[in-house]
């Protein structure tokens, strides 16, 4: 039987960029605004809903911690809107994703790892595993869509056994 | 001269509903997610963004500490669209709100002081203090409005001086 390991990478906008944005401040251009008061970093996500019946929905996610190495049996993907993610704790945590294809590939697998100041925002219709928290119980804010059409796709790897784990070395 | 002086209340969404939605877990209903790992509170807050050539807006503001008590010159109001914020550490800020008249009176001044756990989201149009950090350097996520058109009035109050502070005996 073969297994495959994933190695998560440290979170980077620009390597991240074909699944969607990493929101975070560190390196980005910000303007002054509340008379010198408040820096203001706009634009982190490209919130993406589609409207229909929907709308953007923000919600809170509290999730329980993962062990390492886990075992990534199926994936997501939300065709109606992107899906953003951003800790309300510094705390790490893990992003997998799969590209946009017809099915979740593990040849296309890819893991990174969060520095807990670091959020992202899927793409539309961009294959993801569902939120994977470390260390504690994790609370995040969430921005996708509301309405009555479904809006998750969840279709299983086509392997099994997959791992993720942490950077090595890491 | 007359000097009005404003404590705030801990913010609760009853007590805050006219002015917008208290975004926080705490009461809340959830619902279990990815296999009983995450708990999904749902739409905690009203996102009400005008479409027009604008669109859902997702940044992060990073706001020095204000000293207490705050002189209060000017509120400022958002004609396209809500406007949230949700702490990305869990610091208390005060919340300063005077509804959405036709400009901001101090006799219809309000103050909230948030536990550090809960955001709020400004109603569109509803009248408030520019952020008030306290304490530290601290981070909100913040979701309003991108676009072309002007989206942010601001205007003096109609007494001078006006103060907030925190809640009485706190």
């Amino acid at each position: 039987m073969r297994e495959i390991r994933v190695s998560a990478q440290p979170l980077d906008a620009s390597g991240f960029a074909p699944f969607g944005d990493v929101i975070e401040t560190d390196g980005r251009e910000s303007r002054w605004i509340n008379e010198g008061t408040c820096r203001r970093f706009d634009g982190l996500a490209h919130i993406d809903v589609l409207e229909g019946e929907g709308r953007p929905l923000l919600s809170v996610f509290e999730a329980s911690p993962r062990a390492l190495p886990l075992r990534i049996r199926e994936l997501e993907r939300h065709p109606l809107s992107s899906q953003a993610f951003m800790p309300l704790e510094p705390q790490p945590f893990l992003i997998v994703v799969a590209g946009d294809g017809a099915r979740p590939m593990a040849s296309r697998l890819h893991a990174y790892l969060s520095s807990g100041r670091q959020g992202v925002n899927f793409k539309r219709n961009t294959w993801h595993h569902a939120l994977i928290a470390l260390g504690r119980v994790s609370r995040f804010i969430v921005v996708d869509r509301g309405g009555p059409e479904e809006n998750c796709d969840t279709m299983a790897l086509d392997m099994d056994p997959v791992f993720v784990d942490l950077p090595a070395g890491g």
